[in-house]
């Protein structure tokens, strides 16, 4: 059969280890300490969706005594429904910039549409999320950028689909990539996902990107992200992206995965020790 | 738990028969015999992609003599890698609109980002692939179009979420929606995916749109596609899209799941019989 | 690697077409028009469980009306829980031999351990749940035997590992095997588990075994098996399994699946038309 | 619906929390420091199957000077296909129980018919795989006796099942039960299965008995094993099954995700620091 779909990890080109035998790492212009990967853990955290100022600076300030590089916090909302709350859009991504500049934490937002890169002029990090791992539309698009694209595995996606959504975005030029492990789907229903833990020693064997792991969104339950986080860790991930909020059970978004500032900053000094074992430093 | 996501068919509104109790037909301007649903069976034919004028007037020429009322072909193709043939653009539309006024078949083509829209004139029903379910942006602007939207399952969605997906086009207006059921991913190797046969009834029973299979996306194998579509056929369904290509081992894109204009002829002649059985016209 | 386990289809011997071209067809001695493949569609019909003697012999003079050939009903049960209902065991065999005597119906039960097998005497062909297809003892010692067995596919399992299971017992000596589709586990919830309708064609098209469809089992849902059971007799399957109740509200199990005694009737004259569609006969 | 199977976590008894406030901990008579939980954690490695006696003795050898506890061969082998190696039978429990007398270390073996379980005097631990989780009969008589049972999770079982197996055992009279997660069945391909690790800290906050897992049949390739091995003790487990061979690539089965003598020593030291971290011993 002639042209067929290349599938296999052998049509991979520049996200391979083959191609870059270095680690890359994403360092923020301007934050230097602030850093995923190569030998650095990000932590990444904060609520699902900004809500209003007082929200987003409370957790702001939170994640960054308890030791993380970055905050982050959805403005434009990818919902299942049309009836839940989308987002509150460009304000919410000025709230997040006012929490930058007042914790100097460096932010992580998601883009659900190209268009709305102009409002990420303060975001360092422009996340994909699961549902639009394959809109190589916008991949493409952001390949043309410089700025760091956080992407999320899709939930019914292999690693060999993930290294591709990537290679899109490297192909054109942009290779400042963070690949996010976050669950994938199954029959299974006590976690929101089934967290795919040994895809982050594969991809790390696999490709010079650095690899982070949602253990928010794979568990969907705060009393389960603590473990899955250490897990994390102990194999082998370059960061952490947590669900954090002040008060989980308002939340207009996620409240039941997301932890407590105190449950956040008890798992902090855990994972400290997780890191440093694995001879890297938060 | 306060505001969390609506997940469940309680949340819907528009799409199911509880708010409107007939059911929805799609029918063509300009073209009424052209129709999915409402005791039509809608037979779209074509290759995966456009590749030629040649190519895609021969196989015009051969769907229409077999039955078929709609072409599909694609001009704006997803695929999985970036180094896969990514379709003639703009230029593949032309060419189908060149055999739809040499055959007088409508067209089906997908839509992958909403710019695209401007090529989209000629096209009758504006297919949005798998991978793009959740696009909500997507959704919403097509919501405002007047233009049918043929939605295809995401290959991990639940058909609730089918139906939320629908509902976001059909919320901001448009009501000219085909859901097309077009096979899950599972752990099952031998299909390229597991068709969801037991969703067209499902379907049926929640929804006024009318509801398409794919057999030829999710069997991925021609030598299925026969028995699957007769099955779509039985279990209900509206319409059928498949793939026909005139030379399937030369194809640019899944020959191996393209039934040659013989095969595709003959499965016409058996597909009328099951479809009178089901009091319906082809 | 050496002996690694044999797990593709090139590693099948006597289960494959090639190894016998012919349509094994599964006739019961003495009731030579009960038959299932070879052109008769082997209609099974009955409860889940037998519960008592009117229950059984009111269900199987409503199945044998209807035109059933085969009364199935469970004696043994394996169920999830300890504490579920576990079935009469051997008084629920004497139960569907009494059923026999008075209807002509041939019998279908379900063994789950060897032993049992003292009481299947009178049961015509012996059952294989989906959680005992790789028990391979079980197969191994019923292998031995000459009576039918109904082998179900297990909800995680292959069609080619099917194959193998059957290879277990045909490697014994006994080819008289059915092979049952009954749904594999995915994460869709509106059914119990999803009806691989693409299976049927795949293992018509590999092995020369009887190929059935269990639409109950398969949907867990009486308003979405008629949509099933006719799709898969377009599909090319060979017989369905149905459960059937006279008050499917008060079964002692899977009540919610079952079809009423008129809903049933109702089925098999539509079922009568699909068969002859597709050559067969009931 | 009456007396629907009780499919939730609220239907069971014995195994919980709720019946058990303490953790069990599974301790070898007359070899107390051989143990699983309570802040043990139990290493038993070994071989897919006892080949012979210089395979068994060496890999014994082996594993003891690394700092396992128990032994781990395969004598009753339940393989996909019947032309692949079966194990040894009881002579291959025979060579096990030699290797216990030379190294002290405390044997687990699994059982495939109850009729076996004459060989298993000197088995401290009777294993039942994940084909056999839903092998209810086996289970009941597992209950009845004393012998610690190792119970794996299906691969298409859910957790709340996996409790429901324990159940039938403990209903019994045994509670005497270590639970194994290890891996369940998706769509992905690059690992065997996919380890649910999230099931780790469901698991111990909802049931008294120890868990552990078993990262060579979850993933399936030795390069993964290490990392899976360490996030499992992260992620709270009680002990791990490994895979050890002295001669992966001549292993009779299973060689591919056999550790080598030196990975697995390698591995064993990593470990010993993330269980103290865990503030557990080996």
């Amino acid at each position: 059969m002639q042209n067929r779909e290349h599938d296999s990890l052998e049509s991979l080109k520049k996200v391979t280890r083959s191609f870059y035998p270095k680690d890359t790492v994403i360092v923020i212009p301007g934050a230097e300490d602030h850093a995923v990967g190569g030998g650095t853990l990000g932590i990444i955290a904060g609520p699902c969706a900004v809500e209003n100022e007082d929200q987003i600076i409370a957790i702001a300030n939170t994640v960054k005594s308890a030791g993380a590089s970055f905050l982050r916090g959805g403005a434009f909302k990818l919902r299942t429904s049309p009836y839940s709350f989308q987002g509150m859009g460009g304000e919410g991504i000025k709230l997040l910039a006012r929490a930058k500049k007042e914790t100097g934490l460096s932010l992580v937002s998601e883009i659900t549409e190209i268009k709305q890169l102009e409002y990420f002029d303060e975001i360092d990090i422009v996340q994909v999320g699961a549902r639009n791992m394959q809109n190589f539309s916008l991949l493409k698009e952001l390949g043309k950028n410089k700025k760091a694209v956080l992407l999320k595995r899709g939930q019914a996606s292999t690693v060999t689909e993930l290294l591709m959504a990537a290679e899109y975005i490297m192909n054109e030029g942009n290779e400042n990539i963070i690949l996010c492990e976050r669950g994938v789907r199954t029959f299974e229903t006590f976690s929101r996902s089934t967290l795919d833990i040994a895809a982050v020693p594969w991809l790390k064997q696999n490709t010079h990107l650095p690899v982070i792991v949602d253990p928010s969104h794979a568990t969907g339950d705060a009393a389960l992200v603590p473990a899955a986080a250490k897990a994390a860790v102990a194999a082998g991930a370059d960061g952490l992206m947590i669900e954090v909020h002040n008060d989980p059970v308002h939340a207009l978004c996620d409240g039941e995965q997301s932890l407590t500032p105190a449950s956040f900053s008890d798992l902090m000094i855990t994972l400290k020790k997780y890191t440093e074992l694995e001879g890297k430093r938060l």
